[in-house]
């Protein structure tokens, strides 16, 4: 990370780098890096788009805890960001951590990776955090609040809301890769069933996980009176439903001819894990 | 505009819309087809770089609107966005403007732009919109306010906060009419001028505006106790050190072997504007 090295006020490189650094799965750079080692390739070629990544799902967590929004005053067990820095330095972070995760792609420097391969980790990173994904799919979710949503509306929300900065960790992996048309599809396709697969863990862990494995209030989403695969689809359907994502998401794997080993294991990780 | 394309939520594209299309100078665009003037290239060449600087001022504008920082409620003589659309519509509306610039660069689609000005546009825009430049200076900003700033610690916010993307608006047209290294120097150097002398005018407007010629109340520094170059330097000497920055911005642009006379009368312009 090389936040530190930025000319900037130092009170905001704090707040920038409080939440960076406050831990978290680390899901996105994971997928990121199984799929480069899917295609046979070093890791490390990812690492400076891991990190933008990784900056973009910060800055939508700092924006989405903010008191206009979901109002929350913990995030993986510690103070939200504007809990400490206060709402206009959070803001502020935010924002900053969404513009330099774009010049981190633009200044790129790995002769394996071409102007043309750049270009499209930028576009293809704006589509999934912007209007068509991730901010639509907060603007979708406020929208729902307090309504029962059906099983569309749901998967509408879900796949722009995380669903979409999911599948950009994986596609970036595979632009680095230079994959062809067909696996890009396919593992599109592997993208989607993975990320709502991913929620609906989230959604099962809210009713049976502890408040120390998942860092924050269990039950919230049933005390927001949140619309959640659960609350539609029964627990049971819900579980069925993860199964069934899983599943067809390790079976595309299979047909997209890749060393598909570490991104299967993946899948079981978000299919059985606790936080 | 091609927002309305868009597959998003209609009321985030409401959103982004109002305040995209509220007017207000349209200085920065201006700025870059004059440059793409100044070096006999067609302003048509800029247009989808101006949208999306028209971009990242707007969302700047909705943001720094916000209750948690400056908390108006007026901007170019209408509600400020979240007036209209709530306050976490409003901050969703700036980071999609925020995210969907750099996608509007990213997918530029004219063969004069090779790939390498396209990432260098989008790598110049992060700079000038983030934590070093922008971003930082309405941080720094915050931290000043009730403050007694000096010349220097004034001339740091306003290089940053308005500067830097006025100055991103005339190296974008250099960069797209493929300027030498030389010109880009002293364009950034007359930007520099050019920046400061907008932002005195703009302190001066405040004491010697009417409301409707600014679309705000007046003396609204004065009431904020915000430090300003006519209570740093006085109002005469405001007035003189914006003749100096203007005069020197003149003197610059001709030695920089361009067609400089769209950019003087820009200089003249932003000198005795009343708005």
């Amino acid at each position: 990370m090389t936040l530190n090295t930025l000319s900037a006020p130092s009170n905001l490189l704090d707040a920038m780098n409080y939440s960076l650094q406050a831990g978290g799965k680390r899901i996105r750079p994971l997928l990121l890096f199984a799929t480069l080692s899917a295609f046979n390739k070093n890791p490390k070629l990812g690492l400076p788009v891991a990190t933008a990544i990784e900056m973009i799902h910060t800055y939508s967590l700092i924006h989405d805890d903010l008191p206009s929004m979901d109002n929350d005053d913990l995030r993986r067990g510690k103070p939200t960001n504007h809990k400490v820095y206060g709402e206009a330095l959070a803001i502020l972070a935010g924002d900053a951590l969404l513009t330099y995760s774009f010049q981190l792609l633009a200044e790129l420097n790995d002769s394996a990776i071409t102007d043309m391969i750049k270009l499209k980790l930028i576009q293809q990173l704006a589509i999934a955090a912007g209007p068509e994904g991730m901010v639509g799919g907060q603007v979708a979710d406020m929208e729902g609040e307090n309504k029962s949503l059906t099983i569309h509306e749901l998967e509408y929300i879900h796949e722009r809301k995380t669903g979409k900065l999911l599948e950009y960790s994986i596609i970036a992996g595979a632009l680095l890769s230079e994959a062809t048309e067909e696996q890009l599809k396919i593992l599109r396709e592997f993208s989607r069933h993975l990320g709502l697969a991913f929620q609906i863990r989230d959604d099962i862990l809210d009713i049976e996980g502890t408040v120390e494995e998942i860092g924050k209030p269990v039950g919230s989403d049933i005390t927001n009176r949140k619309s959640t695969y659960p609350s539609v689809l029964t627990l049971d359907g819900a579980k069925e439903k993860l199964n069934y994502h899983i599943t067809r998401g390790k079976e595309l794997l299979h047909e997209a001819n890749i060393q598909h080993n570490y991104l299967e294991q993946i899948c079981d990780l978000i299919a059985l894990r606790n936080n």
